[in-house]
């Protein structure tokens, strides 16, 4: 049997191992890739995003001991961007859900960033797919969520929810627009520090001042202390509102085209991007252009010019 | 005279405008970049980075003075992703410079992150070169130096500054070494708060356990209270100690090779990315795939395999 079939058979060591050709670039995971490609669309996709700090991982401890107590599967994607910042709190956060670690019901992976031409957001729809493919009910995926990719990850997942805690940054009202589209759900942490009611009062504001249509979904906001269990089960209820609205006719197709045009814009870019680098260091002629453009004797958009132009057909 | 033209004179006006058509993707814009590339390269290009809160936008302030006080013009980069955590940041940043608004040796300009195919590094090399070939001194961009693209940003700077504040996250010595590579000086600010000598300690001794090569860079380490000036002079030091190494023959080489590569292949990934999204777009067909990938009649891999080769050369 193939790493496809094992996997869809729900063996574990067969993700894990096309999880780490995935990482690794390998070339044949494609292969693996196409063929678990048409049993997805099954599990539940979670996002969780907040600053570094705000008690995210706390947070998904406890909803992973809920689920499992419901019998479901999990999954967990810990994107752990190359910064000083977030690193250390997910390295952490690793640590902490241990708690996890011997029970096979709960899959965590963690994804690091790529190098000079990868990105995050093709590995992480490629590890969603394994673990929707291998029959995983609930696939969790936790960043720290700021930048481009982490923004387009979130268009994918089914309920995104925001964390954050009292006084957090120049205060709520600063929320920009990009993120009140993407969140569903906002969970205020560590309520039991000094200003929760302002950052509670402050959200609920600022989701007044943004106008739903009919058939948009009006994000809940959650108040939670998550180390003592407090608001789980708000939480737990709201993300289970979210599920319910989104099960339905016209606005499950439109997120599940949404999310597959994400993932193949992803994934038809970064390909195209492979390939011409491969060629063009292969020639040596990558090394040939830079010194030329460090000397200032070419521009670098007459170059991308003319390798379009030598490249592209039609 | 040409924008290209009107900005190597120094007009301000003509170079907020040429930014204004890179940020709108004005095709035209592209030509006058070409002819400001020969005349870039002159700029001193220093990177700030730093979690939300830790005090990134007071010590640029405080930059921004101290270099007006030796006569040097600035251009000042925000980068602002779309985030509940850093959009509200650096807004409140933003009045909090307004101080230099009336100043015209200082030029602030905050950048967003765009949309599908769109890089924050492409129009992040851009308005630098603008500014560059317009005859600024120094270029500062400050970003929350979080995510690929803002990792991107950080290699193609002179001197980078990250800015951390005492007991951030889980520790210090969790800092990856990702962005080891790249800090030139790390800043402990808002050093009265407790733990100030736990985080320079953990500083130092996470740098001595990294190698340097004889000609690598060993970080400085600054502590400081930013809001009070403490420190400021120290940073500014350091960043004089870097910028007096990196001015040196193989170095600076190597500097301005890695900084072309970067920049080349980031535009060279979104001209392309741009030039076949439109194609697809054009022709209705994206509208299609996407509805087949959807209801799963095919799979993403497959299909951007099918489009490059009816579309790449050799």
């Amino acid at each position: 049997m193939g790493l496809a079939e094992r996997i869809l058979a729900g063996e574990i060591r067969a993700a894990a191992r096309l999880m780490k050709e995935v990482d690794d670039n390998v070339p044949s995971a494609v292969e693996e890739l196409k063929k678990l490609y048409p049993h997805t669309g099954q599990a539940y996709v979670l996002g969780i995003t907040g600053s570094p700090g705000v008690g995210k991982s706390t947070l998904v401890d406890k909803l992973i001991t809920a689920f499992r107590a419901e019998g479901k599967t999990i999954g967990v994607l810990a994107i752990d961007p190359t910064s000083p910042f977030t690193g250390g709190a997910i390295l952490g956060d690793r640590i902490r859900m241990q708690g996890h670690a011997t029970d096979p019901g709960v899959f965590i992976r963690s994804l690091a960033t790529r190098g000079a031409m990868g990105g995050l957001s093709r590995s992480t729809s490629a590890m969603v797919h394994i673990l929707d493919a291998m029959g995983r009910d609930i696939v969790l995926i936790e960043t720290v969520g700021v930048g481009q990719d982490e923004v387009d990850v979130f268009k994918t997942v089914q309920t995104a929810v925001v964390v954050t805690v009292p006084g957090m940054g120049d205060d709520i009202q600063a929320i920009k627009a990009g993120i009140l589209e993407i969140a569903h759900i906002f969970v205020v942490n560590k309520a039991d520090r000094e200003g929760a009611d302002r950052t509670m009062a402050e959200l609920a504001m600022m989701l007044e001042f943004n106008t739903y249509g009919e058939k948009d979904w009006r994000p809940i906001v959650v108040k939670a202390e998550a180390v003592r269990s407090v608001g789980v089960d708000d939480l737990l209820e709201a993300i289970g509102r979210h599920r319910a609205w989104l099960g339905q006719g016209e606005t499950l197709t439109n997120h599940l085209r949404e999310r597959a045009r994400v993932e193949f814009l992803e994934i038809l870019k970064e390909t195209l991007s492979e390939r011409i680098l491969a060629s063009l260091e292969e020639a040596g002629r990558l090394r040939q252009i830079i010194a030329q453009l460090a000397e200032k004797e070419t521009d670098p958009y007459s170059v991308a010019e003319g390798i379009l132009k030598e490249r592209l057909r039609g």
